[in-house]
């Protein structure tokens, strides 16, 4: 814009790495504390994913050492599937590419992660990333990589045959930052990190202490996630259109839906067709703009389409969530509620929680809260989230928990996580997401109540039967010797009598 | 990464407008009815930067209709500077361009947000956003754009000759969204632009019902900010190699320093060269990476550098911002208080605030807030926002403030404003500017509570005086009477003898 002083303004475009060496923070990298952390969790995150594509249980080992005033080395190594050599160099040295665009559950989304976390190391440190990888289909490959932050390009600096015995991957970085002050929160992350994976063994090196080791707390290595074909409420104009370029230009509109989007049979495709009258065999090629945003409306908002499948999404599940709760805390009363599969903006989600009964927390007015988001735990910016939000909605009190130690684990899955920002550690408030959190939250209320009440009835029954138990074996072994016969087994007749409600039996409670 | 199971990962990489696309909350379009108020935002934002660069008053018109269920109308016309018609389609339609990159304060910052609505309104609508522009040097113009997402390049739809009598710009937008139930935000942002930009009029046409005009509050257009050159703090490795590569390579390294950096003189240069044991005649194009580093570790830690220059920023200033907030506001008590300049990062930032007793708001353990960054609003994500976490660290009790209405306004302005995410609605937590809120704040307290105690005296001291003046007009009175001459002045001399504070005159109050 010109103006008014000779003081033209230049017009430029940037590229994307350097919109983020401008606005780390924004990636969770805004000081030193913070980066530490961010950056052991990007590699974490990445491990733990090409852990899941290899479907091995990951083994995951995290070094970090502060290797000078201001600079700490961190390398992660870990069991997963390894990278392929030609996908080394964009994968850690170039802001928005990978491999984890598809629309399925995975930990890393956006393919900014890691590279963010190498391009603070360059700027702070000058050194590059060092990447040692091997996969089923090659030896093993040493890479040195830095970011040519202005054209958003990795340089590399260095490539080497090294064989690796096993295969996986191990990642080293150097950045500012001060390991004492971060390392707290990171160890917290790493321990969390085992509800998330709760089959995943995660082993820490913290200077030249001896190594902490976490998990696994459940041997079930999880299926693997599918990516399924889009869901009708994802229908912007912008999906429809670029559904209809990727597609013969005779194709007919009713092949076009079914093809194209999942939960979208025949007969459904044909009822919507004929509700905004247009013809099932109109070739694609010659929709007008208004027919698309027609369309685009309809799919958004037409009754008879079912909540999306839920084969791209990996919740925890009761059994592994519970297990590794109780082997993390000292824990009274647990219980595990599921939300049934919805969708945001077409992206299917489901919540999962665990409420639990920690004696040694204090007591509060709303529940303490842990929240975990593809499995992984977020630690940061609790205020503004809406996992965080909910928990202040809900009366507690209704359930008799207002006055108990309750720490809440929730976590949401989703092909995509609304996160907040690119540091990812706040999700953004969306209604269909809000809604099911309420139902959630109220579900593990009712739970744990029930819960505390089926144990303060069993403690009660407990001690009428042991009271009454006295008493009989009194009368019984007066009888008996009366009647000059054996003492017979009172303990079972007892038993027997008061049917004691074994409550580790009931649904969803341990 | 390859797969056990013969699905293998496809790599690709992404476009930032894709990216935005995808994770739309980010930007603050995650939900209608946000989207209704980040869209009038960056629309007014861009139309009070192109004030500023035009140096005029701004007059900026917002109108808002919901033009059908699901589509709401937004135009927003100011006075400004107009765009030229080569830079109008990639500066609408192209994320990461714009004009805005310089280290100067500018509302708009990232060349993201205006094309952000356009996406949101594309995608919702199918709609192209509308451009009527006009600069001094052209008659005017007018351009229809759609945004080719997955390139992020624009799509110029229709450009026609259109004259304008008056300079400026007028942009039109369609995006789903709910005017009903955003209405009030909005109007509230708007409102609070006027505290931002108190020389600014706001008019704001809402459906069909009368417009609504805020400001000006205070007619005094602010000197235009001026880019300096980068304060030494920011001279990480990656900034340094810019800079050498940009200069010729026999220069040296001195006189690099000297002409790249402000605050940093021959004798400063000279010394911290001496200090890490570089020659000060070294030619930059022979620098090791090793004398890179250790220059950069030397430039963000030597001690005798000077804070930053301040004509890269506009505070608001004392008048303006006092007369704003007294016009928004019926208030008891205010005062102003503003930081020293100084940098985060090496970007120079400085913090104003006032404090008011606002009788009709409600009484609060801890002062209500308002926060600005840039002069712009800011509306949703209080709770992780660093301006609004330092206040529950003042001990306001301490200033006798526990127990009023007190309302805080404060003001962030920086050449680069650390918002936690594109959205920017919420400040990070940096070190520096945590350091001078704490002091900010303090400082408002103080003077809050000595303005209080003034007024206080000062009616007590009146109360005295108007008790003595009655007295000793009696005496006087009969005094002439006894000595037979006309009755002299009293009021005059009583004044003279109390000499009564004038608090209206005192620093920083009002």
């Amino acid at each position: 814009m010109s103006s008014h002083n000779d003081e033209r303004d230049i017009f430029t475009s940037i590229s994307p790495s350097e919109f983020f060496y401008r606005n780390r923070q924004m990636a969770g990298f805004g000081n030193p504390v913070q980066a530490v952390y961010s950056a052991v969790r990007e590699l974490v995150e990445n491990s733990l994913d090409a852990c899941d594509d290899a479907g091995v249980a990951p083994v995951v080992s995290v070094s970090l050492r502060q290797d000078s005033a201001n600079s700490v080395a961190i390398t992660c190594a870990d069991n997963g599937s390894g990278v392929p050599y030609d996908q080394v160099a964009s994968s850690f040295g170039q802001v928005f590419y990978g491999s984890k665009y598809e629309e399925r559950q995975r930990r890393g989304t956006f393919g900014l992660g890691v590279t963010m976390a190498v391009l603070y190391g360059q700027i702070t440190t000058d050194m590059p990333v060092e990447i040692h990888t091997k996969t089923d289909a090659t030896p093993g490959r040493f890479f040195r990589v830095f970011i040519n932050v202005e054209r958003n390009i990795p340089i590399v600096d260095t490539v080497l045959s090294s064989d690796r015995s096993e295969r996986g991957t191990t990642v080293t970085l150097h950045i500012r930052g001060e390991l004492r002050r971060a390392q707290e929160r990171v160890i917290e992350y790493l321990r969390l990190s085992t509800i998330g994976t709760p089959h995943a063994r995660i082993i820490i090196h913290l200077n030249e202490s001896s190594p902490l080791t976490f998990g696994p707390w459940h041997l079930q290595t999880p299926a693997r996630t599918r990516v399924m074909r889009p869901h009708p409420r994802s229908a912007d104009p912008e999906l429809l259109r670029r559904l209809i370029a990727s597609n013969p230009p005779t194709m007919r509109i009713q092949d076009l839906l079914v093809e194209s989007f999942q939960q979208l049979g025949e007969r459904t495709a044909r009822r919507l067709l004929s509700f905004i009258s247009i013809n099932v065999n109109h070739p694609i090629s010659s929709l007008s703009r208004e027919d698309i945003l027609k369309l685009s409306n309809a799919l958004r908002s037409f009754d008879g389409i079912d909540r999306p499948s839920a084969i791209s999404l990996s919740p925890i599940g009761a059994e592994p969530m519970l297990a590794a709760v109780q082997a993390l805390f000292k824990i009274d009363r647990v219980v595990y509620s599921r939300s049934p599969i919805n969708e945001w903006q077409g992206n299917p989600f489901l919540l999962e929680g665990v409420a639990a009964i920690v004696p040694d927390f204090s007591v509060m007015d709303v529940p303490a809260i842990q929240r975990f988001a593809n499995r992984v735990p977020l630690l940061y910016d609790t205020g503004d989230c809406l996992l965080n939000k909910v928990v202040h909605d809900i009366r507690w009190s209704h359930y008799g928990l207002n006055s108990r130690p309750v720490q809440l684990f929730v976590h949401l899955c989703s092909t995509r996580i609304p996160y907040k920002a690119a540091g990812k550690q706040s999700i953004a408030s969306i209604p269909e997401i809000e809604h099911e959190l309420i139902v959630l939250y109220k579900n593990l209320g009712r739970l744990l109540r029930e819960s505390m009440r089926g144990s303060e009835k069993a403690a009660r029954a407990s001690k009428r039967m042991r009271e009454f138990a006295r008493e009989f074996r009194l009368i019984v072994k007066f009888g008996s010797e009366l009647a000059e016969v054996d003492l017979p087994d009172t303990d079972e007749l007892v038993r027997r009598l008061f049917e004691v409600p074994k409550d580790e039996e009931r649904d969803n409670t341990a």
